[in-house]
């Protein structure tokens, strides 16, 4: 279901194209997740008030919501931003970063849900978890759960708001409706380095900008964020280098990279 | 009109005096700006609330507004610290980060200009014309044209505010009246990194505050930032590598990198 | 007082129990500071909306709070996390950073310290004497005192709060009452790098969730960070390597590494 030509597809539209992604995300990953975008081939902006929302999503190609660090008026700017693309019908993507964390996360995963639902749901097993079965969380925004453990989670979450969610882990978890997709790129080094699942976010808005299917953007971004990862560690020593070495090998990706490496599991 | 001779002087008065260069910016380039400003040797501080705008402007040697994350209380302390700045008569320069691309920025730009003038305004092309001719961006922050097709804009700007004008592209272009200064230093690569126009920015802040000709303070910090990037891309895989290299090699320019490097255009 | 043993003994309970620290701390070093703590092996989490204040407090093992680039609503967030953390019994690390460069500051960090006070009080010479001595700092956020000159007020402010005061510099200062340890580990390059003075805060919070005593938790930090440094330091050809080594030496960080560098001064 996932090629590597279809990912060069997309990775082509998106050099060529470089679709704006506008993000309204937090604090400690836009400079990193602003990077991602540009080394990919997409151009990255950053705006978040509420008086500018409608002339910025008037000009992008995706908007990314990310609620890694909210409050109450990056809140009302992502619901008029979020409601603006929908009448413009630009795909949305949502990093519920922290649901179940806290009630103020949690809800305002919710109320974007319910209120302009994303075209992609994109976190973590616990968070996605958070969002279906109402756990509360024990450990901040790290996740105690395999994607894997929010299958069940995340297809009534895709059924209830008509999207694709996105679940990220050693195995990928990407779901619309009955259809699933599982990626098993990446590399352990990757959660040791804050901002990378923000970063796959704003990839999926990417993607999801040049591809109609939410499915198959989502599960692209997820791919090429693995092997970028597996190309980053082989020359890294850590954490610190790994982030530097990812920017790289998003810019220098070549098809026979993605070629050699896709990874994917079947059930 | 623009010599190794003058730039290495600028350099050596940042490295002795260390000024302090007073940052309002946008959350996405804090990090880089403030390591590029201790890599040439300046002193950054980022502040930001209302209440210590009098305060911090009383101590600094420069003030760099930039409004790339724009939101209604950042533009109150904008205004607020340019015209203390103006009343202690400490360089300002202005970086009008998606002038054009929605209304807020434009007019958030013009009020700067209009009641707090800047010593520099610096943008890219598309960012000068919109100030100028009023033309709406169609592309975010991006810049859809080259300095020079910002030429007459940035010359009535600079006539109009009394400014410096810089305008950055593959050929930056540095007005003042009737004074163009043209530097074809820099690479390819310079445009893939987020943040190396309000790095730009910051240096302009450096430069301003050791060199009271803001023409030519405008012109060394384009020159200085050119040539650290070509240094940085000689031994650069991508944009990873080339963020970090920019910053070693503003930290250990010689005299003679400028003198080997430094690259005008005649009109 | 300090040894190499006890240290490992702290970092590999860390690793081990991966404490949640939660930082209410400045937007230029979120991200520096997130990528320090996961690589050290904490977790890390930014949050700092008033809301989500006691939910997260709540998850934490330690709380850090730097007050680099301060506005009201975040002050009110920041009192309520200290209150609440007071009422958990959880470990406080307060950064003052800037105290003495502007009046907002240096009352803000004084509430603090009245309201709530931390177990650890960490900065650099200037901003620890100007909150004893309230001097008017002349240069911003840089320091222009050795920690040494700092040692009058640290045991005084230590007595009247109660806390830890633990003094960044060449050779670093760490005092509790009549206690005191001088480090000597660190390089030159490091007050060349954004931040570090605000990773050095976070890690002593990492440090302080796994270790009751305040002064030792205070002074193993300081220590980790000055070997990290010296580890970065041999490989780094300017701050912007620097920045990249540092996160890999402190993920690499071994016993020998420690037993092998640890430098302390006997007063």
């Amino acid at each position: 279901m996932l090629t590597a030509k279809d990912i060069w597809r997309d990775i082509e539209r998106i050099r060529e194209e470089a679709p704006l992604v506008h993000n309204i995300t937090n604090y400690v990953v836009m400079n990193t997740t602003a990077n991602a975008l540009l080394a990919i081939g997409a151009s990255p902006v950053m705006a978040h008030a509420a008086e500018e929302m409608e002339d910025m999503v008037g000009l992008a190609s995706a908007l990314v919501i990310n609620i890694g660090t909210l409050s109450g008026p990056w809140i009302d700017s992502m619901l008029k931003a979020a409601r603006a693309a929908r009448r413009k019908e630009i795909p949305i993507v949502l990093d519920p970063v922290g649901a179940g964390a806290t009630r103020l996360r949690t809800e305002t995963a919710y109320r974007l849900l319910r209120e302009a639902p994303p075209t992609v749901l994109r976190g973590n097993g616990s968070e996605i978890r958070a969002l279906y079965y109402e756990e509360q969380a024990t450990k901040g925004v790290d996740s105690l759960h395999a994607a894997e453990a929010a299958l069940e989670a995340g297809q009534n979450l895709s059924r209830r708001f008509g999207c694709a969610v996105s679940v990220s882990g050693p195995v990928d978890v990407i779901i619309h409706g009955d259809s699933i997709i599982r990626v098993a790129n990446g590399h352990p080094l990757m959660p040791r380095v804050t901002g990378l699942g923000c970063t796959a976010s704003a990839l999926t808005g990417a993607f999801a900008a040049v591809n109609r299917s939410s499915l198959h953007a989502a599960a692209n971004a997820m791919a090429v964020m693995g092997i970028a990862g597996e190309i980053a560690a082989e020359k890294a020593h850590g954490p610190g280098s790994f982030q530097m070495l990812f920017i790289d090998a998003l810019y220098e990706l070549r098809e026979e990279d993605i070629a050699g490496r896709l990874k994917m599991v079947m059930a």
